[in-house]
């Protein structure tokens, strides 16, 4: 069991990864409370929800579950208002707690719940996927919106994340893939032996739990540095969005669902470091990365699509100011930069990588 | 001309009052912003919205405008949603600013929106009524929902309020009556001498702009020396809802829109005083603001009410805890308190007072 405290402008919490935590959650909590509304999702609920009500469900604490349908979809405008509504009829007040129990879609939709409802209730993340020892930590909450993802959300950040790796056992292999692109770009952004570590590991196989907690406590190390160096992503923050400029393109371009998220960016962390290349006159491990990604079944090839689409998606991305396109680039790795792409140049970038990269 | 700053954990930010400010309206924004986004409301529109318009855009900055159809009903979520899709379509990016032109539906909706837009962008508040010199201040931001009224929302300060009192000249008589509640309130809870001074406006003919605009700063400076204090609610902010645990359950048990805000809450103080001096075993002057309230139209008598309806309909409201009924009582004018009343003791109090008051 790691326990490292992440510290924000608001107050602390204690994220914990090992085994077997759920059956021992309420030690976790950060203290008692009354009424506790569990929010998951259709995959996730039959394996573990009932097993968390158990754990929780005293005389004093009243325990409501709330299922919504697995995937990025439900991160809508209605799924949202619905959570609300049912949060209104299990009578929770100020003082009652949102547990997320599920990846990332549960953790930003229920996070965006608990951060409106009453103006902002209590939440704990109990991640149950890969990809969401990302977004566990660092505050944000979102749904998207059909022009863009996460563009509708808050910072609120959760009173605890409970990271239980024993739920990562019955990922399958999309989920496992999408979950190592955030891992790797954590090691690409902060230091050059923790990517070369990342990369050995197969994911075709079934996962070690020890070299998963290792990489999973270094990913959260490297995002918990960075949002507590900078909770409004003003400046540092922008590093956690390598990869993401196209990854988010891409992702909305051919409709949420229809690729996983860290596949998406696993695309996107390519071109960032093609970009980088030519931007910063440097060489980086281009080839070793793609032959990783090639040799764990990431799609590599994408349908063929419009650069000028790609770029005004990347300029509804949230991430772009004043229309222009900002990207994050490696001046080598574990040292990322922002930097600033006329569109002329992105499409000539984008043109050059689509064509190398290779159409289906 | 009155500026006063208020100090959040977030920012610091201008509250301006004065006569003329909206000509020069570019003066009070902290920053130069190159994207714009006025919301107002079907009345507000067509008085001021050009005007400001006018005032802002320049080769430098775009403005867009949002029309909401005017009155509480327009705090709805479909609304809300209506509002991000206009400002993504008007490409409002993280450096933009929403400017919230109108009473405090047109506030806190505006404010709602600024807060979940792109994980919360600028807003600046223009109050066009009396009443809105309250909710302009402390940065709360919401929408309601069918089982009660603010339920949906955030603590997300403005940048600045700039207060132009000219625009107050043309509200209707119900509006004045729903601000100068709230002036009353804030009299009742901070000091007899501010609440005697308040009584001696007459709402029934036009208003005098000196005693205006020194009534608002005064209520402006309760208001915030509260909410500087106290940011989130957990402890005297409380005060600031003297009078509205019954008032909200009016508003909501009539339907939004059938009684202003204000009006409710002008019922709801005489109900705490009431409850208070039972309480407190002291006398408190419900005699003349009951008089004040009658020569100035308010309306002091309800429909029939059920009281276990209205008992109910307090414990959803968020200022409830636990499903006990907390209440701000006065140990005497510019002393509140609060304290938790059972169903038993309430359902007493309120039978009571709707007998006093009569009913229609």
């Amino acid at each position: 069991m790691h326990r490292q405290t992440i510290r924000t402008s608001t107050h602390n919490y204690d994220v914990t990864v090992g085994k077997g935590l759920l059956s021992e959650f309420v030690n976790y909590l950060p203290k008692h409370y009354q009424q506790v509304f569990i929010i998951t999702d259709t995959i996730v609920q039959p394996l573990y929800a009932e097993a968390l009500r158990k754990s929780l469900e005293t005389k004093e604490t009243k325990v409501a579950i709330s299922v919504v349908p697995a995937g990025e979809r439900s991160k809508n405008i209605d799924q949202y208002y619905q959570l609300l509504t049912d949060a209104i009829q299990h009578n929770l007040d100020r003082s009652s707690l949102i547990v997320a129990l599920g990846g990332g879609m549960v953790g930003d939709l229920a996070g965006f719940v608990a951060s409106t409802y009453m103006r902002g209730i209590d939440y704990v993340q109990v991640p149950t996927t890969i990809l969401a020892h990302d977004s566990s930590v660092g505050g944000k909450v979102a749904i998207n919106h059909p022009e863009g993802k996460n563009l509708i959300g808050h910072f609120y950040p959760p009173r605890a994340v409970v990271y239980d790796v024993e739920t990562l056992d019955t990922l399958p292999d999309h989920e496992k893939r999408s979950g190592y692109a955030e891992v790797v770009k954590h090691g690409l952004i902060s230091c050059d032996s923790f990517f070369r570590d990342v990369l050995t590991v197969d994911l075709t196989t079934s996962l070690h739990h020890e070299l998963i907690v290792s990489h999973l406590q270094n990913g959260i190390q490297v995002k918990a540095n960075i949002v507590e160096q900078d909770e409004r992503e003003s400046n540092i923050r922008k590093f956690l969005n390598f990869g993401h400029t196209l990854g988010h393109a891409i992702e909305s371009e051919l409709g949420y669902g229809q690729i996983t998220h860290g596949e998406a960016v696993a695309i996107g962390m390519l071109f960032a470091i093609r970009v980088s290349e030519q931007e910063n006159q440097v060489t980086l491990p281009y080839d070793e990365l793609y032959q990783w990604l090639e040799t764990n079944h990431y799609p590599l090839t994408l349908p063929d699509m419009d650069v000028n689409t790609l770029i005004q998606r990347m300029k509804k991305d949230k991430k772009s100011s004043n229309a222009v396109v900002q990207m994050v680039l490696l001046e080598e790795v574990g040292r990322p930069v922002t930097k600033n792409i006329s569109d002329d140049q992105l499409s000539t970038y984008l043109m050059n990588f689509l064509r190398e990269l290779g159409l289906t």
